[in-house]
């Protein structure tokens, strides 16, 4: 394990991204549970221009990216995503929204970390889990 | 079945969305075989500014809107996700991207569809399958 | 939600099935965080004859499962898993293996579930999510 | 690339498991586009005694089987499987199933494999893809 993360230097590393940046994250939180985020709202992320709900595609990276940093917090570097699953739980409306995420498993090759993400009023919107590979780089 | 869904069409439902005009897709191809489009490249989508490949949230974005709109191309109507897995096959590096997509299963209350994502040089990127939830609107 | 089900409820539904006995599940525990329970170590389930460990097919099964009857312990009757994810953590040598379920979000359509498997002492082998269609029967 | 596998040799490694006799593999086919395997029916896979279908934790394995085994075609062994997604398309009722599998992308660390698993009447059943640790052994 790297040396303790401090949110100053977690959100360094995720503002460092053309993408995060446009997601407009911040870190709220790190403990010994994970990391705890926000992106703030854009209107380009409507997918329904009636019914004005979060494009399913900003919640994925909104859960690639809490579980990513919940493993950076740990080693002190985001790592490649090698795949991950997204479950879409309720309609995502204007709002900022906020991910909570934490390592499931920490593996010397590949880890397994899950993110859970929640609307203004708090409500479980979409919630996933990833494999990212954590190999030292070479 | 909707009656024969045309590109023209397929592209007015797809230019709906504010999300989905950011990634600016063009619908290149419907066929019995499924669809294919292209997501023009943007600055934005860049993860690491320093080897500038795109982000897994943009590719998981395109994955569900191609594997969505090859269910649209038979029901007329794009329809919500249920849940998405993304796999990552290699960085993908600034250009357009396109995407090949098509229904693995069609239901009357849920279906899979899943879609492949290839860079500017034809090179797989990424890849992925959703489950939708193509029960009749109430 | 059903009527309050007991563990014994629960065993009996379990019991019914052949491949659910072949597994040989014992439910451990029910309340409002979820569910747990045991599966009884088979020969037929190793993979490798030399290494032993358990066949990742198992281990699906008993994530499926248990994530199945966390929705069971509410809803009063097992339900049809539309799609799973299971991600594989550790080796899990020869040994009873007990997993905990839980909802991770309680749907009219369908619905979320997620388990852990641990093997007998007590490391985490395998987890995972699927998505279940809680509509009611016809 | 290993040397080229024969359908004697993979039979070999396939049937070395307790599992995977249990589950009578055969191997069909082995060509450029994948493989093909069967496995044979026995009544310990029923899930519901009724309706008599196939418990998804027997179809989990067959997909994760399958792919695995797309990859030990190429590759001159089976590999440990990182994670797998399984969608469900139908009720497998009594009878052999044979699944059909190719590798998605091939990668030095891990790769991607997907499989179909269709009933005796050929209607499909089952598919999901894995992502399978393809590094070589230490």
């Amino acid at each position: 394990m790297a040396e303790a993360m401090t949110i100053d230097k977690l959100q360094q590393l995720i503002t460092r991204g053309p993408f995060n940046q446009w997601l407009n994250f911040t870190i709220l939180k790190i403990d010994e549970a994970g990391i705890e985020l926000k992106a703030t709202w854009r209107e380009e992320w409507v997918v329904n221009p009636d019914r004005r709900y979060t494009h399913g595609g900003i919640l994925a990276a909104i859960v690639d990216v809490a579980a990513d940093y919940a493993i950076a917090a740990q080693l002190g570097r985001p790592v490649p995503t090698i795949d991950i699953r997204v479950d879409y739980h309720k309609a995502a409306m204007p709002g900022d929204l906020t991910a909570k995420a934490k390592i499931v498993r920490n593996g010397s090759q590949y880890s397994t970390a899950e993110a859970y993400v929640y609307d203004k009023e708090g409500a479980l919107v979409a919630s996933g889990r990833g494999t990212y590979f954590t190999a030292p780089p070479k």
